[in-house]
């Protein structure tokens, strides 16, 4: 604290990410990075991109990147929206389309913990809808809180995070035509959606209900899907009415978050399908496997889609998931455990590569034991 | 407008950046980007990054760069705060010092265009303090009103923008001891502060102030300094709690908004002094010229410490200063208008390499004749 923080300084409660390890190295399964390179394309296109224009100001709305973002999903250039890292976009989504000092934000009691920051920053309230017994997120209870007009809005990820819990588009649709009746936005936050088995063709990400649902605003990341966490680039898709809200909120904060090298690759990232698709094939295949092994140990496993892993140690045995977070780390292997209500005795597991799987797998036989 | 907007977005008055053109080459004199292309060390630092890493998200605080950047200044990393160009540090001091709701901040009339839009977004009212009438910071209206209790804080670029006038630091002392009466901040926006005549040594700079006045904070750019508009690197300097407060608020929005490519770029930038030195020297020369040039031409020029000058046509002279931005783009060359009261009868023009300026004066000559 300090005399000279604003009211609202002293009040935030700031986002904490997982660890960046700078020292000794550790195998990473704390932050969902993907355990491949980005594209040699990527890559070149870094190296031979003008460097010395530097000296200019990017292009303040990135809009080669969003025409091959578009062309992707089938959209117009004016659907789309980037931003540096989901974060941003989500970030500005909030004031964007939800009321301050209003009806609360309707978002599920475990997941992405940044929302509840978002809120406190831009003085949106909250209410927060438990996940079912089952930790799926439950329609009715939102469709309830809806049409009871009990809502400036809805946002959730799909999966879920940190549970990995698919909703299928089919729900997604009962809570989208409650929010439609209302004329509120419902921001579906698909960070590992490319990650769900069979969703290559898009089948399961909610890009198809654009059409259907000019309130439905789907957030994406290029960490995970394309691994280009170290470069920041994220995008919304949706009609125009509400990406035009994101550039307003955009141009009153940071004209350019977007910098050039991030705009000149993501192009690239985005144009190479065949090998991101290959490597999230893999990392697929990790999963079940990993899932298996973990199921073996007595491990209850939350059915994933996501490129992590929910699991909580067996309540027989005499390890809890925070003996496995502390002697994991003391083996060199960082995992996530949040201490929160519900979820403490889980631990989130990022999907290496097989190799780190098979040292993580190893690793938790050797604890357990 | 749409049904979707908050009503926040749709009262929004959105920051408009100068044009960045797609097709058409011009000569780019309209957004104060420095002339020159970036160090070498910059530009093979960034071939030689280790870009496989690109797919682990970067370190969240950019403690390598504070550590070279407080090196630089004499400050230790703690002093230092970095983010996304000096829009976003300048944007997150507002929540972050300036209290909502309550009384106005100060900042002059005419001055960078996004302070009232960060007041519009943040909930911030605003008192615009007129520049005297040579448009110089008038020092005793600020006092007066601070002393009044009538401010939530100040902030002004030093040297102003668009005038380029360089505000002398008994002058800002004068103005921080006010403040500092009344536990309130005063941040300085030094963007162009590197081009005032006799600053390789920080002469000017506020930062020898940070040890007496724990409530000023310094922002500086990169972007122009050092060449690196393109890679979107800003820093604030002050006492520890200042820099506390702009990571809550960063932290309440965006973990990781300076990619990993920028912060391994603006190591080398910092590193680098001779080249920009050697570069800024140049443009000050450029400024010279072009100041005498203009002057005989029947222009009034502004003395100027940026690397831009604000100048008005000769008030006898047939063409205004809009007329002037037309025809220069006409022939390819593009300047800046504000058409704003008080200024709307001058132009800022950047300085670009000597070659360019040599041909806006005969373009300048062509049109005035």
């Amino acid at each position: 604290m300090s005399i000279y923080w604003s009211k609202k300084t002293k009040d935030l409660l700031p986002y904490v990410p997982g660890e960046q390890p700078k020292d000794r190295k550790f195998i990473k399964l704390n932050t969902n990075e993907n355990p491949y390179p980005p594209s040699p394309f990527v890559i070149e296109a870094i190296k031979k991109a003008a460097l010395e224009n530097l000296r200019l100001y990017p292009d303040p709305d990135s809009l080669k990147l969003c025409q091959a973002i578009a062309e992707r999903y089938g959209l117009n250039e004016n659907q789309v929206f980037t931003g540096n890292g989901s974060d941003e976009v989500l970030a500005f989504s909030f004031p964007a389309f939800f009321e301050a000092k209003d009806k609360p934000l309707l978002f599920p009691d475990i997941t992405y913990s940044f929302y509840p920051v978002y809120c406190n920053l831009f003085d949106i309230s909250c209410n927060l809808i438990p996940l079912d017994k089952d930790y799926k997120i439950d329609r009715g209870a939102y469709v309830k809180e809806i049409l009871n007009d009990n809502s400036t809005g809805v946002i959730f990820p799909n999966p879920n995070a940190p549970t990995g819990i698919l909703l299928p588009l089919s729900e997604i649709i009962t809570i989208a035509e409650a929010v439609k009746k209302k004329n509120q936005v419902l921001v579906i936050d698909e960070a590992y959606i490319a990650f769900a088995e069979g969703d290559t063709n898009n089948a399961f990400s909610a890009v198809s209900l654009i059409k259907d649902f000019p309130n439905i605003l789907v957030v994406r990341t290029m960490s995970k899907e394309f691994s280009l966490a170290g470069l920041r680039v994220g995008y919304a898709l949706g009609n125009e009415e509400l990406i035009q809200a994101l550039k307003r909120v955009k141009d009153s904060f940071n004209s350019y978050p977007m910098d050039f090298l991030a705009q000149t690759a993501a192009v690239e990232a985005i144009k190479d399908r065949d090998y991101y698709n290959g490597n999230n094939k893999k990392i697929i295949a990790t999963r079940k496997k990993v899932n298996d092994e973990l199921s073996l140990m007595g491990f209850s496993v939350l059915p994933s889609d996501a490129n992590f892993i929910f699991a909580s140690p067996s309540k027989s045995g005499e390890k809890s998931a925070l003996d496995y977070f502390s002697e994991l780390r003391e083996k060199g292997i960082l995992v996530r455990h949040f201490n929160r209500d519900r979820i403490k005795d889980y631990l989130r597991i990022t999907m290496g590569t097989e190799e780190e799987m098979d040292i993580f797998i190893d690793a938790c036989r050797e604890i357990g034991a």
